[in-house]
């Protein structure tokens, strides 16, 4: 064997230690670690086809059929973060030519769009400015109009901050023939879902918010009609890695078959995945529910005493979870990020998307959503709002 | 807002601890993760666009270099496990239609083809019974049949053991205005590789082999060829999540344009992966390959006087990761596996793929390459071969 000289030497880098700050991370996610998940994270490795692991994935879908509220037997969590979830739906969801409704009212459906477009399906978004959301009567003219296959709606829009109901549309696209696609990343464990009751045959969601568990893991559920669409297509999806059928037969959701190897999975991700799921199985939904409404209801007291106007004006359609306000007049809403991070060490976020410049945001996600955090990203924002410049108005 | 009552209540398995043994991973992956890789599992979370983490993406880019021994610019980690590298690979090199040709000498082959199927190439396998390689003339002659634009190789075959040698393999395909992409998840850091000197064009790697860093993120590299492949493509790769392009950018390997959100990384996963860099960089890629090659041998030598047949015949063509055994006559593969898990909490598996029955395979990886470990399996097996049951012959 010919052998060669090194050509790249070892970068000096390297060889010095790894530095990671402490942050308070009140953005709209990654939030921070729960101790308990935190301590998971330093388990030390076993194989991901050993029986243990196996264990542990059984008890991974539980309880995300807890935290979705459903009793669907094709519940899996994802080796990828949030978008290769929403991947994993609609490749195998759509085939191409399939005609696909989406609700653009922010960043999160502009993705599904785009992603839409990629497999080739005929893809309708139903555009609206960041803070909309979608009646139930804008649903039926666009399900009557393009005759979806699927629809794709943002439970909790984070970078607009919107909570889209979800009470009767997925009756309304079962009426329709079209399966109800969700995206409930960022609103999962702070505001009611209830996948079967309200008829959704799609949601998936992100370790990395309320569950305050590492980025790398999403979780997923099919409906029974999901899935028939799913093991009745004509086209292999174009992923062999978000296969559901063959992720379906590795997460044993196929009760006959014998596991096979799929994949790798991220075995330490899914041990602070398990334990994510267990601290809100403790808790209990409604009380984590609870306590985010309440939590986030007295930040928006405290933002509005600082003279700060919410975003989305209808309490209602506010998310328990992500709360926008509006970027104060004369201010540069990077200076006010920017010194919460240098002073307090809190990170909190401009918008996103269709909603930069428009936007704050501050999140209170799990273990973070607490009245404590809220008096401290409210004292911070005060003092960013004395000391950041103010152009004259 | 209609309220429902909880369908699914807390799951029962959930309340209870989370239960994961102690094993020495001896199997062809995961490996035990080495201590710093261990602590850097259990730091905190920071956010995945904060300063920090992109000089810790900075750190990890720079460290891919090293172990890949290329300059590229295109180089990066993926959010994913090993397949989630080889699909970012073909999704963005092959457009529908090109012509693929594939060493198929064990699963990884399998796979790369089913994935090339799916994108709608023109796949060309070229099968060979587990244990086979490719020569120089072998692959000259698919070249020369196919006219392909991307050529897959194994460099460590990891279901039955073989090390592809590629000596002027890269320059036979650019003759022939061919990329080279070359898998090296189970070799790399245990067998010499030089990206640039050998003219790979694509190079991919998992995290939880020599690196001993949890599984979820894989490394990738691009040469100027693969790249402007990529980047006169006439259609979007079909997957947004690895769509190289953007990737590239959240990277900074275009260094012009800022970086835009993409998606939530694994920041908890790149961590510990940086550590893994950092570790084979103290230790130095040269000396890693050497202690893998001679403590193989040594394992080698052992299993030979357990009168166990190495299953590759040729020593040069033996991979210096995994090494694979004929499953010893008269035995059932899965009774000595199940003995040295029940007795000695010690994995070593069997076959994968097309060479699920013919062979043992037992893998020291990174830090798990010891004499230490070596003796521990090697009592380990003698006590199984004397107590598990054989049949008369
Ligand atoms: C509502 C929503 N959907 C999808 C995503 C995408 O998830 P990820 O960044 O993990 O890919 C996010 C992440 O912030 C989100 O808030
Ligand atoms: C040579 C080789 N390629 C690819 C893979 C696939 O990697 P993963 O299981 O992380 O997807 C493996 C994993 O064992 C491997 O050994």
């Amino acid at each position: 064997m010919a052998s060669h000289p090194l050509l790249v030497a070892p970068p000096e880098v390297l060889l010095k230690p790894i530095s990671v700050p402490h942050r308070l991370l009140l953005g709209p996610g990654p939030s921070n670690l729960a101790p308990r998940v935190l301590a998971a994270g330093g388990l030390q490795m076993i194989g991901h086809m050993h029986k243990e692991m196996y264990q542990i994935m059984d008890e991974i879908k539980q309880g995300i059929q807890y935290v979705f509220q459903t009793k669907n037997r094709l519940t899996l969590a994802i080796s990828g973060s949030g978008h290769s979830a929403l991947e994993a739906a609609l490749f195998n969801l759509l085939e191409p030519g399939d005609s696909f409704l989406v609700g653009v009212n922010g960043i999160w459906g502009q993705r599904a769009a785009e992603i839409g477009e990629r497999v080739g399906a005929r893809t309708h978004p139903m555009t609206k400015d960041p803070g909309g959301h979608y009646t139930l009567q804008e649903v039926e003219e666009g399900l009557a109009q393009h005759k979806p296959v699927v629809l794709f709606l943002t439970h909790g829009e984070s970078s607009s901050g919107v909570l889209q109901p979800l009470e009767g549309y997925g009756e309304l696209c079962h009426r329709y023939q079209c399966l109800l696609l969700v995206d409930c990343v960022a609103s999962l464990g702070g505001a009611p879902i209830h996948m079967d009751q309200q008829g959704i045959d799609v949601l998936y969601s992100g370790s990395q918010k309320v569950l305050n568990a590492p980025p790398g893991t999403a979780l997923i559920s099919f409906s029974d009609k999901a899935r028939d669409k799913i093991y009745s297509r004509k086209t292999k999806p174009y992923s062999f890695y978000l296969d559901i059928k063959l992720l379906a037969n590795f997460w044993s959701c196929d009760d006959d078959k014998p596991r096979t190897y799929h994949h790798t999975t991220p075995v330490i991700g899914l041990f602070s995945l398990r334990e994510s799921l267990a601290l809100i199985a403790e808790e209990g939904l409604e009380n984590s529910w609870r306590r985010h409404r309440e939590v986030t209801a007295y930040l928006q007291e405290r933002l509005q005493e600082l003279g700060l106007q919410l975003f989305v004006k209808d309490p209602v359609l506010r998310l328990p979870t992500v709360t926008t306000v509006a970027v104060p007049a004369g201010y540069n809403w990077r200076d006010i990020v920017n010194y919460l991070i240098d002073h307090f060490s809190i990170e909190i976020t401009g918008g996103l998307g269709p909603s930069v410049g428009k936007v704050l945001r501050i999140g209170l996600l799990g273990y973070n959503a607490t009245r404590e955090n809220v008096d401290r990203v409210a004292e911070a924002l005060k003092e960013a709002l004395q000391r950041c410049p103010r152009s004259q108005l």
